[in-house]
């Protein structure tokens, strides 16, 4: 659930006035996204989203992120596209945060995807990443490797009391990582969290991508390991190959891999999982009384971690060479 | 908050397809209404609000309150339009629960209501009791008087625990309205709930009304006595009275009061008060651990409860004569 602010009738209308977008007919507090409030606007001329931001995004990001989409939408992928306010601002303030309304995107998020789906949202991240190529801005990815170790140490001891060993093995697997990450891979505007419920479906062609609120500057590859750990294993943590094969296929056919890229693919993946793990680590032993929002479960990627650790090739994944 | 059950993909596609409404684009779920779950749909057609019905709703009860929408949307009364299944039916199952269909409602709801949308409400009200003059099926108030001290039994002592003198004073109220409850005015279907956030407005004007899963058939005052506890009072909890006014001349203006509602009114309110004091207390004393509601204040209705208490004439409340 994700409306964690009521808005005032008074200031959402006089809100909403501010953008040529015509007079407003409905407003629905809707279920999507997890870090910020989300609405429905019915306006007699369209419908609309609009976003405020809540505090897990950092306000002086935004400007990124709606230039993004606005340069996304610009080149042709399917993304929500931000309406600038009659000041010609595209971010305003509603109810003491940043706020943003963006266009209204159709399409059906899945929550089992399948081999199809997996092959489109390979061709769309490559195009993603294509369409991104000439963004002109940039932002530090702020969950990179360097930023690992002090989420397990905020985690710390009691990481253990949700899986024995846990904060050793997590403490490992950082190590070894601060020793041999990849600097020297191809680089450009990632989403970084292109997990299922961020791409939108209709009968199984991909239809948009949403909430680029974790979009940075880093290795394209490390994005196609993301997307690895979100959309091919199945729920009991099984790698599901012929799905791998398929999201491979499926950004090969826009953006071929280089050499370096596939050789450090199997660490890119680890650690893809290791910053999924992270996170969800923190917030599994931070749940703030009366949260509305159940945290996910830390160590669905602690065994995607195991089935990385245990690869060597990114033949493994489904890569055809 | 309001979507208390998740929906698999293909469940959700193959319910709307046996709708004739065209094909799914987009489903958000929304935070309306506090007892179901609700879905906005977009579909090639139009928009749509899907509710899935969770357990406060009786299943049987549910042919009542579909009729009951279609009957008045047909005597021109802007409310949800329920829509039928390809198999005649506009009761389905979806996740193991009773779901319907109905058309999307344009409007917001305020909620804080100005003098002008008392009076609106106020003819709305009327408008809907014309409305339902001629619909042929029948539903017993599961919160009339009868119900009151069992509700009052289930709280208990415990009342007290939230003000002092609770239990007592709630009971000495029972016991008055037991002996005294006029059992001869004039009936018909009643919404029962016509709270703010039940009824839509454009532009200060009345555009829908909605959430008729308390409609019964009772004393049509009593629902104008539910609507001056609902609209009339300050948030401070006195009584505004030229909001009473406007609600009590709008609804006059379509269909006049009798003499005996207007004697009646003063204690009409005071029960309408004890009503929801009543299961606001049972709501407040039996939140279930991790509930996503926040239950509402039971003491709103105490004080406004105590105000009617001091009333002995209808035209306290505004009434013109």
């Amino acid at each position: 659930m994700a409306v964690y602010t009521e808005v005032p009738d008074d200031e959402m209308a006089a809100f909403v006035a501010g953008y040529g977008i015509g007079e407003l007919l409905a407003v629905k507090g809707i279920a999507e996204g997890v870090s910020n409030s989300n609405f429905l606007l019915h306006t007699t001329q369209a419908f609309f989203i609009l976003t405020l931001y809540e505090e897990r995004v950092d306000a002086a990001d935004l400007p990124f992120f709606i230039s993004l989409m606005e340069h996304l939408a610009g080149r042709g992928l399917i993304c929500p596209q931000p309406v600038k306010a009659q000041n010609g601002s595209a971010v305003g303030r509603l109810a003491g945060r940043p706020a943003a309304i963006v266009t209204f995107l159709d399409g059906l998020s899945v929550r089992r995807p399948n081999v199809a789906h997996c092959a489109e949202v390979g061709r769309g991240l490559a195009l993603l990443h294509q369409a991104g190529a000439d963004f002109p801005m940039e932002r530090a990815n702020s969950l990179a490797v360097r930023d690992w170790r002090p989420l397990a140490e905020k985690a710390g001891a009691a990481a253990d009391t949700i899986s024995p060993g846990l904060a050793r093995r997590v403490m490992a697997e950082i190590e070894s990582h601060e020793r041999s990450w990849p600097d020297d891979l191809p680089r450009g505007v990632i989403h970084a969290d292109l997990f299922p419920n961020n791409v939108f479906f209709i009968k199984d062609r991909l239809s948009g991508l949403i909430d680029f609120y974790f979009a940075c500057t880093d290795a394209l590859a490390y994005d196609l390991a993301i997307c690895l750990n979100s959309w091919c294993f199945e729920a009991d943590s099984s790698f599901n190959l012929t799905k791998g094969q398929a999201l491979l296929a499926g950004y090969e056919s826009v953006r071929p891999l280089s050499e370096a890229e596939v050789a450090a693919l199997p660490q890119l993946c680890r650690g893809a999982a290791l910053r999924f793990l992270l996170t969800r680590l923190v917030d599994w032993l931070n749940v703030p009384p009366g949260a509305f929002v159940k945290p996910l479960d830390p160590l669905e990627y602690d065994r995607k971690l195991a089935f990385h650790q245990r690869v060597s090739d990114a033949r493994d994944y489904g890569l055809k060479r």
